[in-house]
């Protein structure tokens, strides 16, 4: 808990109200009850601050609108609000170093500096991961795997044999990476023979993984994930896919065989790219878009087919107003009409 | 397995065929064979019951079409077949009440009464669990949760530090609940540093969440199910995401970071909600709809990006019948045409 | 390692290059590094193996082209290549037959020859599991579950009760057999309560089925996956769905309740099917499809709603060309201005 008083003198920041206030959580505008700090960041959402039920919020210092709560007035309104979130949250769980004994780990494997294995791992031979991991509750490791320093392994997650993981890697629950990549031969029946996948998955630095997210094993070679690269949850990135560095993934992505994602890509949630494309450096795909082309480095595109911007959103207004087309077409005919009556009289 | 005749006394309905016909299954008019019973109960499947290979078919009353099985005429068909389904079901396997010496629990967690406590089970520090909770094997409950009474943990699942669950709540395996928000701050090389994470999950009573789906915690604050709200399998919600009672949310929908889901909203199958929207109370959004805007309360949208039905299906049906509009102006052009060479004749 | 002339001396083939090339993988055209091995299968790539990094390339024999790398020629490149990879892949793991001491299994479980069952591993009462199975960490078998011969099931996966599964199954990291359908009532105030879901998964023999994927259990009798159906991963599949032989869905398909897939019929990724329809044998939906009526056998469609190849494209096409149609009309609008004016001048 903290007062309104002790939260604004922290800051350095003037506050206006009740400094007895007392503030036990942090919220956004909208879900803030009475005993909740909130922010309000960007103008947009103006109308959420008025209508607010937070006890304090902060406030641009340009901030004149009719806002219940007890203000605080700050030049970086967000950046404040973490500070104050951050000490009014529970504190974060750090489990101790150690291997709790329920864990199975291969006589082989080589595990650095002060790691911490819960309950029910399972490490098998020939595994090697650096210093300072946290390796949750079932989570697996499969032979050879590799893993760098300082990563966190939530509970639940699979990691397959021989994949190759960088430092500072987080992986989500439920998460797998290294799945089989889904290759068939499909004979004149339509009956489909399993192509062994050969090859491993190779994650960069600084990695997240969201949960229930998966990553397929090259059918040879790698499928290849950047450095920097931020994957969230219900992603799919299938076989021989290769990530540039610091791309984003938003839930729901699914991206086909041997595309390549370049450096700095976006692609927003629930949108899917074909087979063996190309998404250039530092292109934007938006929601819910289907990429059946190559986009070019810097394009944003979106729907299905996925389009670049201007040409998609000409064509969506034009869609839009189709009635009104209609009608225009109906009063022609009914002109052209009247005048060749006229002529024929 | 259950005689025809032993079926309609006990339901006390007339039926028509050979009293002693075997019946060992229950199945849809479609998947039923010989030894099957099942029923037709929307006049719209009238031809799945002219063609079931079923043994016996409750009808309605009213029935009078041809159908090779032998028949139950029945005020409510369905209801009736419900009954004489959950007769010939598998037992339902109900876990003994008992901790399985092989489950990890911390030593200050409290567990209610009749708890069944699964092979594998990991409960962290300071875990409060209601009485009569069955949680299976190798699910995970992190440090500070709550769960309420009569919940359901199917196996695999994961609850992840500081989540409240209110009771009866049941979760289906590979779910998680807790796992980080997607949230990071972004440099000008576009390099992205995680933001922390800290906030919970709160789910209300009577919830229930499919396999493999995935609620973030977060950023600050909670995220928020109501009561009385039903997640199917393969879905995700963001940070921050705040969804009311009984709303429902079909498989693969995906919502994206502080939207507000109203009460009794139905989020169709795989359809999609960009952040910050509302969805307001009772508003359905179709299947594989794309939300970009605020819905209002007790509209049904759909397409993408997401319309009103009217204004969507209209638009739908004139692009359909663009190939016509287009021969309509190809006629004005000629006749027009024609109009104009009279004139300079 | 491999050199180049050894290679080719395996394969049969003649090699242009220096023999002495030493080659420690294998890997795509794009991303191959000079240790690499890569192919050229399709002409449509052709400018991939003028770029390529690899150090050898198997290329068709009539290939005149210009790359860098030294060449094998070949009248079956992918094949060739396909061998050689499988020589420089790592050793596929096989984890040695027994049973860990971790793993919690009932007494009554029946368990064939050969069963390697890896440690975590929970087998429960009643359960039936053929020869030569391999049953990876932290996999759950629940009761009765039936499983054939030479099944596979990768770690942390799940398959629930009374489920039957046939042989030679293959199942990735975090899939789920067996989750409840969603089923529910719904009374006049929009509250839910839960139809129990009493019927199982059966699934045929040769069946493959990717990570993070989930199959529900029927409302009652089956929801069943035919003989050599293959299944990628995060793809749904609901209560009581019947799929054919030899179907395929790949990653992120959703297919809703009591839908009938027919054999041999493929669903491209990300589509989605509504509820009790039919896709008839052989059929194909498009990537992100969204399927709202039966589809005949053997047609291809695609497109939200999904219309018949031909109808779509054309319809697509029309979409693409309104600002065109536009055009033509402010023109004809112009010239029968023009005539409108002469006409009352």
């Amino acid at each position: 808990m903290l007062t309104l008083a002790s939260i604004a003198e922290q800051l350095g920041r003037p506050f206006e109200g009740n400094g007895t206030i007392e503030i036990h959580g942090a919220a956004g505008l909208r879900e803030a009850r009475p005993s909740d700090i909130s922010y309000l960041a960007i103008k947009k959402y103006r109308s959420h601050a008025e209508n607010t039920l937070a006890g304090v919020v902060i406030v641009p210092e340009s901030w004149d609108g009719n806002c219940q709560a007890a203000l605080i007035r700050s030049p970086s309104p967000e950046a404040d609000f973490s500070k104050v979130a951050l000490q009014l949250a529970p504190p974060a769980h750090t489990p101790a170093p150690g291997i709790h004994p329920s864990a199975v780990i291969a006589e082989d494997a080589v595990l650095g500096e002060d790691v911490s294995i819960g309950p029910h791992v399972v490490i098998e031979q020939g595994v090697l991961i650096g210093r300072n991991a946290t390796i949750m509750a079932g989570a697996y490791v499969g032979v050879h795997v590799q893993i760098g320093d300082d990563c966190y392994l939530h509970p639940n997650t699979s990691i397959l044999d021989h994949c190759v993981i960088g430092h500072r890697f987080i992986m989500h629950s439920g998460s797998v990476i290294g799945s089989d990549g889904f290759g068939y031969s499909v004979n004149a029946e339509g009956i489909r023979t399993k192509i062994p996948q050969i090859g491993i998955v190779k994650v960069g630095d600084d990695v997240e993984l969201g949960a229930s997210s998966s990553i397929d094993r090259a059918r040879f070679g790698c499928t290849r994930i950047g450095n920097g690269v931020k994957i969230d949850n219900q992603v799919q990135v299938a076989h021989n896919v290769q990530v540039g560095d610091h791309a984003v993934m938003v839930s729901g992505v699914g991206v086909s065989g041997s595309a390549i994602i370049g450096d700095r890509v976006i692609l927003a949630g629930m949108c899917g790219v074909a087979g063996h494309l190309t998404i250039g450096e530092g292109a934007i795909v938006g929601g819910l878009a289907g990429v059946t082309k190559d986009v070019p480095a810097g394009k944003y595109v979106y729907g299905f087919p996925a389009l670049p911007f201007d040409k998609a959103s000409k064509i969506q207004a034009h869609v839009s107003r189709l009635p009104q087309l209609k009608e225009r077409i109906e009063e022609l005919e009914k002109r052209l009409e009247t005048l060749e009556q006229n002529k024929r009289a």
